[in-house]
């Protein structure tokens, strides 16, 4: 019988936001363990510190096919391989960031993006004053190029970083270039034709919820 | 009867990870609504745009009393305060961030935690090249000031944005002068005493869910 059970991105099963939220905090919490030499652990183990439920990791997990045998732990470097297949994380995924402000140079700078398989390709402002100047060894492009430059070469995930004022044209833009997915920084509502996937990002969240857990007296 | 339902974030319920971060993404979501002149919403309306059911959206609610009322909108306006203040953000909230490099300062200039209610009050390095040097109007301030500063200014938050390698040193110094949260941005595991909660910042997580959903073809 076949295993119709999908397997990685490419899946069509309808997985939630939640679950997809969570399957990266999972990774991170692998490779933390895997820097730190740990082979193996139970699905407790690694839960627990992450204020998850294990039955609510397992279930995450199920998803995408059966992949926990009862009573023994996980490798960690299996499961690091596993969840980065789910994530399409094998290849190299090009981005670009509109934006080289702080926000956008931080991002551009961030380490971890490449560690989880994420290559900026370009970085673009309107600002004359930093055009040309290079961040995380990349030139500051003009905006007016990055549809062009997007559509050359084949990127489909793009990063907004400009003021909120900016923030929609530079999405339609984007979305000329052949972007498929906007991560956006610049806490305004963007409106992004059918199959274009939007992305919030609100920093706010991990500092609302750390204060909450610091007032409501909570430990984790 | 006495209400015993907790109703804000001194209450002792033990709420779950998911719904903690639930919350501030709830808030988000009804202040842009408010911002487009949107006065009420009905659960389902506000829920699915962030891709989560109403059902679930309710039940988190719930932790903190049953403030829906069956067959009617809830009032923007009233959901906005009442999550707030479940969320202790009703006053203003001080913190300092100890790390002036690109991140830091991107944190120190996100416009949103002044909306939801923060106040940043030290920014912290030392790098003798920057120090003096005014992010967000504030003096970049020697790191060896830092824990009297938190003593005397009473703040209980701190957000860590420096290197990896700096970033326990760091933690122990802001414990040292009373911070009970930790925003930690260095990607490394931090050890703080009970009863300081580190919440763990992996901007990598909204990029990674991005990516699976642009991979998957999911729509949101």
């Amino acid at each position: 019988m076949p295993d119709k059970t999908p397997r990685n991105c490419d899946a069509l099963a309808k997985v939630p936001e939640a679950t997809i939220l969570r399957l990266p905090v999972y990774l991170n919490r692998l490779k933390a363990l895997r820097a730190r030499g740990v082979v193996q652990i139970s699905s407790r183990e690694l839960a627990e510190p992450m204020n998850i439920k294990a039955g609510q990791m397992r279930h995450d997990f199920h998803y995408f096919g059966n992949f926990s045998r009862p009573g023994r732990p996980y490798e960690v470097e299996v499961l690091i391989k596993r969840l980065s297949e789910i994530m399409c994380l094998g290849n190299s995924t090009p981005y670009v960031i509109a934006g080289a402000g702080l926000l956008g140079q931080a991002i551009a700078n961030y380490s971890r993006f490449e560690d989880d398989g994420f290559n900026l390709r370009g970085i673009f402002d309107i600002n004359p004053r930093i055009l040309g100047m290079t961040v995380h060894d990349l030139p500051i492009r003009h905006m007016e190029e990055m549809p062009a430059f997007l559509s050359s070469e084949g990127i489909h995930i793009g990063a907004i970083a400009v003021p909120p004022s900016a923030a929609q044209d530079i999405c339609d833009q984007m979305v000329a270039g052949g972007v498929r997915g906007i991560w956006n920084f610049a806490l305004v509502d963007l409106s992004a034709p059918e199959g274009v996937v939007v992305q919030d990002e609100f920093l706010s969240v991990g500092l609302m919820a750390l204060n909450y857990k610091v007032k409501a007296g909570m430990r984790e």
